[in-house]
This record gives C-alpha cells, sequence and structure tokens, in this order.
C-alpha cells in the first residue's frame, strides 16, 4: 500500500526526525511498507513470531520471518522505511503483547544522510495471480547479522497504532477495487459501441438486414447496465463515506466528530469488501462483454480481473470484514450508529418521494431499508446467543446484503440529483442524466428483489455449515 | 475440443475413407479441430467471409482467416483435420449458405499414408489469461498457394452438420468448468482442514486458546458447504442431462426418444452456461479459502480460475445460451417439454415429502418450481409480445433462475437417497449420507431464497436496459 507508512511517523522519535522521515516518504524519495504477515499469522496476526530484543542504547535487535510484503525489496527509492510488528522478549501472546518498530532498510544518520545496510533482506517474490507490477517479497530480518529497529510509540501498542493505518488501507484497497471496475466498465461500454455482430433483435429473421454494434443486444444493455450500477452506486459510496472521514478530521465539536467517526468506522469494513467482491466481479462480466477477445490479452480487462483478486485478500478477507461487522460494528452504541445510518436512507427516500417519477423504486428503497433493519437486529441478537455461530456463518451474506442496499440508497439519491438537473438541461447532459435515473430503475428493480431473498435467507438461519460433520465435507 | 471432428466423419466420402478418418482421430493418432469464428463473425457465425471455389476433380478451393482455434496447430498428431465452415461462391449470405468442409493439414492418400503439407498455416497464436496448455491459433487458408477442403454432408447444410459437434462441445464445455469447480473446491476442503489459522469461536477472547484449522471457522464452513452444494448438485445434473441423451440414441420408441432428446436440448444451454458461471464462481471462493497463498502460484486454485473462465465464453456465450434457451427451447412442444420437466421434479418433491425430516426443504422446492412455471409463462409470452426485447433483457437471469432450481431438485434428490442409505450405515458412510442431507438444507435455506428474489425480479420486468439512451451508458 504505497507510501502509508507517514501515516504513524508523528508517533516516531524527536520532532525533527519525524518532519524529516514524514517528507522523504511523502515525495517518495524513501518508500514504505508494512510487516505484518508471517507465514503462520495471516488473519490471527496475533500468532506472530517476530521477536525484538532491546539494547543498550534504546533500540532493539529483530529476528523473524515476514511474508507477502508488498514493496518489500525494490531499487525504486533511496531508502525503504519497513514498519514491523514483533514481540518483544517476554511479552504476552496474542495481540495484546505486540509492539511496532520502525526498521530501516538503510541507516538513517541524524542529519538524514543513509548509512551503512540495515539486515533486512530480501529472501523471496512471489509469482502471483496478478498485481505484477507489485513486488510482493518475503523478508527475513536478523538472519546473518544485527537487525535494528527502533520502537514506535509504547511498548506493546503496536496493534492499536498499526490500524490507523490498516483503516486508512482498508478505504484505499475498495478505492483500489472501484477503480479496477470502473476502467473495465469504461473499456466494456466503448467497445460495445465499436463491435459490430449481429443483428438487430427486430431483424432477426432478417439474413440481409445490417449487423449492429452489440450495444444495441438486450443482454448486452442488461450487463451493462449491471456494471453502470454498480460503478456508480460504489463510487457514491466511497466518495460519501470519505466525506465523513474527513467530517470527522475537522469537526468543530466532539459530537459532530463522534457521528461522523462512527459511521466511517461501521461502514469501512463495507467498503473494503463490498466493493474488492463487486469490482472484481465487474471486471469478470467485463471480460463477457469482450467475448474471445476479453480472454486475451490484446485487451487490459483480463489483467483487471486478475489485479482486482487481491482486493478481496490483503487488508483482511471478506471473512474478516464481515466479523468486524457483525462483532464490532453494527452494535456499536447499543446500535444507534446502524440507526442513524438507517435514517440517513430514510431522509434520501422522502427526498425521492418528493421528486418527479421516483416514487415507485422510492418506495422499494424504504422496503429494503426497513427489512435491513429488521435482519441486523435479528442477527445482532443471535451474535450474542449461545446461537453465535450460527450468526457468524450469515455474516458475509448480512455485509453483501447491507452492501446492496446501501448501492440501491446511492443510486436513488443520484437519481433525485438527476430529476433536478434534467429540467432545462442540454441534450448532452440530458442523456446524463437519464442514464442516472435509468442506473436507479434498473438497481432497485432487479437486483433489490434478489436482495430481499439473501435477506430471507439470513432470517431462516440455516445452521447446516455447522451441523454438517467435517468428514461429511469430503476431501481427503 | 480436442477430438470432437469425430463425431462428424460418417457424413464423408467412403465408407473406408470415413472409417480410416475416424479411427485415426479417435486413437489421437490424428489431432482435429473446428474453424468457425472469423474476426469479424463470432457469436455471429453467419456473417463469415472465407470462401470455396469448387475445382473440376470434386474438390473445393478455400480461401479465408479463421481466428480462435483450439489446437489448431501442433506437431503433438502425425496430421491435423479441419473441419472449416466456408460460403461456396454464390451462396446466399447468413448462415443458410454455408457449407462444410474437411481440410487435412497433410493431405491423405486413399490408403491413409500422408502426402504434400496443404495450404492451411497457422498465422498466430494467442496470450490468454488461461488455458495456456492449448494452442489457440489463428489459421490462415489458402493465403501463399491452394488450400484443398472436401465438402462434407451437402452443400448449404454445414451449420446443421456442425451443430452435431456444436452441442456435444456445449455439454463437454459444462463437464469442463464442473470439473475445475471440483478440483477447486476439493483443494480447499483439504486446505482447511491442515490450514491452522485463529482461535475457534467460542474461545475467541481467550488468548491461549489454541488455534484450529480454518474449517473449524463459520465463515470458511458457510464458503465451503456454499461451493460443495454447487459441485455435488452440477455433478448430478450433468450425469442427469448424459443418461437422458444415451437414453434418446438407445430408445426403442420414436416416442422415448423424443422424449428424452427433447429434454436434453432444452437443458443443454442450461448445463453450458450455468455450469460454466458456476464453476468459475467455485474456483474464484476456492482462492478465498487459500487467502493470499491462493493468490500466489505455489497453488492451483488460481491456475483453474484462469483456465475456467475460458467456459463462460468459447461454445456460445452467457447471452447465446440464454437467447437459446429463450427463443428455442422453453416454448418446444408448446410448452410441454418444460410443463414436463417440471413435473419430474415435483415427482422428485413428492418422493421427498415422504422421506424422513425432508418435508421442509421438500416445500420449498415445490413452491421455486411452481414459481419457475409462472416466471417462464411470463417471460415466454413476453417473448412473443410487441415487448420481446424487454424479454430477452431478463433471459440470462431467467436462466440462471432455472439453473438455481435444477440445483435445489438434484440436491433434494441426493437427500432422499441419503436419508434412505443413512439408515444403518457404517459410520464413515453416515457421514457422506449426512453431508448431503446438510448440503440440500444448506442450499435451499439459503440460496434458495435468493432464487425466489431473482424470479421477483424477472416477473417485474424492468426495461431501463433499453430505455437508457445509448450516450448514457457513458464512455468515450
Amino acid at each position: 500500500m504505497g507510501n502509508g507508512t507517514a501515516n504513524m511517523i508523528h508517533l516516531y522519535g524527536t520532532a525533527e526526525q519525524k518532519k524529516m522521515y514524514v517528507e522523504k516518504l511523502t515525495s517518495a524519495q524513501w518508500g514504505g511498507t508494512m510487516l505484518l504477515t508471517e507465514s503462520e499469522a495471516g488473519s490471527d496476526v496475533g500468532a506472530l513470531t517476530t521477536t525484538a530484543v532491546k539494547n543498550p542504547d534504546g533500540s532493539y535487535s529483530l529476528s523473524g520471518n515476514k511474508i507477502f510484503i508488498t514493496n518489500g525489496e525494490h531499487d525504486l527509492a533511496e531508502n525503504i522505511i519497513h514498519p514491523v510488528l514483533a514481540r518483544i522478549e517476554g511479552d504476552s501472546p496474542g495481540t495484546k503483547g505486540i509492539s511496532l518498530f520502525i526498521v530501516p532498510k538503510y541507516y538513517v544518520n541524524p542529519d538524514g544522510r543513509l548509512g551503512e545496510r540495515n539486515n533486512i533482506v530480501c529472501s523471496g517474490v512471489e509469482e502471483k495471480h496478478g498485481i505484477h507490477a507489485s513486488a510482493t517479497c518475503s523478508m527475513t530480518l536478523g538472519g546473518k547479522g544485527n537487525c535494528i529497529g527502533y520502537l514506535l510509540g509504547k511498548e506493546r501498542e503496536g496493534m492499536k497504532i498499526m490500524f490507523t493505518m490498516i483503516n486508512h488501507a482498508r478505504m484505499s484497497t475498495g478505492l483500489q477495487a472501484l477503480t479496477y471496475g470502473s476502467a473495465s466498465y469504461l473499456l466494456a461500454v466503448n467497445y460495445a459501441r465499436e463491435r459490430i455482430q449481429g443483428r438487430d433483435l427486430e431483424n432477426f429473421a432478417d439474413h440481409s438486414a445490417p449487423s449492429v454494434p452489440i450495444i444495441k443486444h438486450p443482454d448486452v444493455r442488461r450487463n451493462l447496465l449491471w456494471m453502470k450500477s454498480y460503478v456508480d452506486a460504489m463510487r457514491s459510496f466511497f466518495y460519501f463515506l470519505t466525506v465523513r472521514g474527513t467530517k470527522a478530521r475537522l469537526a468543530d465539536s466532539e459530537e459532530e466528530r463522534e457521528l461522523n467517526e462512527n459511521i466511517y468506522s461501521m461502514l469501512t469494513p463495507i467498503v473494503k469488501d463490498y466493493l474488492a467482491v463487486k469490482g472484481h466481479e465487474i471486471c469478470i462480466q467485463a471480460i463477457q462483454v469482450f467475448g474471445g477477445a476479453g480472454y486475451t490479452k490484446d485487451y487490459l480487462v483480463e489483467q483487471y480481473a486478475r489485479d482486482c483478486k487481491i482486493t478481496t485478500i490483503y487488508e483482511g478477507t471478506s471473512g474478516i470484514q464481515a466479523m468486524d461487522l457483525l462483532a464490532r460494528k453494527i452494535g456499536m452504541k447499543k446500535g444507534a450508529v446502524f440507526m442513524n445510518f438507517l435514517a440517513e436512507i430514510q431522509n434520501t427516500v422522502a427526498q425521492a418521494k418528493e421528486a418527479n417519477g421516483l416514487n415507485h423504486i422510492a418506495g422499494q428503497v424504504e422496503i429494503a431499508a426497513n427489512r435491513l433493519g429488521e435482519i441486523a437486529l435479528h442477527i445482532g441478537k443471535k451474535a450474542m446467543s449461545p446461537e453465535f455461530k450460527v450468526a457468524f456463518a450469515h455474516a458475509l451474506p448480512f455485509l453483501y446484503a447491507m452492501g446492496d442496499t446501501i448501492m440501491a440508497w446511492m443510486l436513488l439519491w443520484r437519481a433525485v440529483v438527476a430529476v433536478e438537473k434534467l429540467d432545462g438541461a442540454k441534450k448532452k447532459d440530458a442523456a446524463f442524466y437519464e442514464g442516472q435515473i435509468k442506473t436507479a430503475e434498473f438497481f432497485i428493480n432487479t437486483e433489490l428483489p434478489v436482495t430481499l431473498g439473501k435477506m430471507n435467507a439470513i432470517e431462516a438461519s440455516c445452521a447446516a455449515a455447522l451441523e454438517i460433520p467435517d468428514e461429511g465435507f469430503g476431501g481427503i
């Protein structure tokens, strides 16, 4: 995740040192990484075994092995600054015993000049499905010499400090997926306008009728509008939440800060995973619009599909995001944060009911939002009951049902604005605004009924996934 | 699709020639291909421009360019036999003017000895997303010399004859996707049994509790059972339909032949596309079980995902299968074939209602089958109305709703057998049979409600995809 390291540097050393590190990192004169994962500590970071031993001068000697380190080694920058999670000798197991250290590739003198090479080395580079421009490294610390690191923040506060960056990274990962999806959609639309294939369905039986661009075919239009509906809604959702994050940072009052911070925190796992999964699905559908050509490397869509797939995995897999949402987020402030969120949807519904032609779809979003409230209560209660495992077996479907409802909300919101702007719009702009209204109609009439089905499935609380004997799964 | 060529050779030449070709092709002494696609003639085969000119000796001289030819050139076999779709000079445009020719790589003497090289050459090999072991070739016919072909069957019957093979190939493509999905599932199950990560949810707060295999985590179990439900159901569906095909071939009476042939024909587009799409989704979910490891080339799942993606494209894309189902299949015999199919589902429902513990899920499948009947009538009527384009904008969702219902049917069927066998089964077998019952419960309680939502969406008949102005899609 590039230079995210700069987010943490204020916690390190003297004011002069902080300034120097931040400037060199944000200007990309130096590179940054994030060393969490070990081969036996992935989703369970607390299982890590990298250790730190304090030296007389206050620095630490680190030793251990880390994997899946993005930009772990390269020569595109003068230096690389590695924040490393490790356990100080004697500290307790689990996440509570973890501290965070700054480990520079080259030692840094107080005046900023680089010294000797630190003993942190790249011991392998992964061959991957995609993101080939990113070197995913295995890193060995202190394997053949002293690897010196400097404590960042306090002892045993490593996870808390690292999460400042992880939360940012989760938002960025959602954005990354949205970007692949958006680019794939636009490539597909442009291809569908240019690719001539088959007669218009109106002239299906007339072999002398001319061939038409495939954007004229109903199934291609359905697919394009499906992609567009998610791309538009996910973009609005990302902006919406980013604005809330900014409002929290710039808030005048503690009340305003908390209000914005809480919704930002609650919806972060949805930005992270919903955008990742849907972004990837959009890339896959874009391949479909290109047909056989889309399966070749002559077009970018197959690469975007491979690149995008990582976003459902790194910075916490789908399952981890779903647990975060159910275990920590929807119950925040005894459910008040969630209720505020539903109230915001209903605000948009009320506006849409006043807007010309949106009454029907507004009503559908209202139904979905109310239903989401019921389902959240249902799964939230179950998560705190003796049947909590059943709740967690439905946590990811719940994340998707909530994400779908947010998509409908965002598209309805866009439609409200579009109806307003359409009145007296220029011809070129009118097509854009009409497109917004049709996109909302499409999603709310054809995707949202499926969402209601997902909610019914969550409510049914099927426990089969827990009841099936392990041997019943088959395999060897 | 390998040696599919052998399917057609009975239409060609003398009995001795046929025998020789068939033996050499089926023994893989010779390779086979299928030359349909051209750069401007993909889904619309009728647009092809390869031409054939009759020679005085009865053979034809062919010239043109074909693309996306699987196994178009290689040296793994002595000879390669290319069936080629081309238009005889002067014949009408569209599919009705197309004839089929046998074009050998090396000329074949009457005694089977190979002669000189024919002028059909590989002019390019595609770089692709997956299936790297298969050479996807561009082929040039008659570019620098005479390319001789022999008419197979009668003039202008090329499409009809080729479709004998294409229908087989569509079934094989479904099987291919099922195989990737099944293999990915089994790899994921085995990994989930071995990979230790995180504490059991029961001990979530206890940092000293041991880590467990990830198969113990509710979300992983949900994902595995999701995969298993599709793999099991798709396998049964493939077998079911293959048996019907065999019954049609071996039928004693014309009535029996027609009965079996019709359901085989009606459901072929669902085997082709539903298995392709779900097979790919399973591969993607298998990557998810492996986490970061699944994104690397150290494990097979990422390769299977890439390989499987081709199955939604070749032998007719998803959109083409959906059109086939709606335009040609569900209305066969005025809907009698479809009604027979529904009656078969209801037979299984009746059996399940008698079986111990299956009454509830049997009732859910009954509801879904009845609802599918209503939706088929709805979309079938609309496809023949002035609003036919709206119907075709929902054709692919209809294919998926029908496929889902078939999955539920197959799993219910398996559960009926499992309930019977469970009584007095050995412990090892009991886990297998319990697994079957739990799989049916899972799918019918958590996937089928979503299917009902899809059906509601089809019934809503949203026309937004047709109403949105072309410029409203954006792009450039």
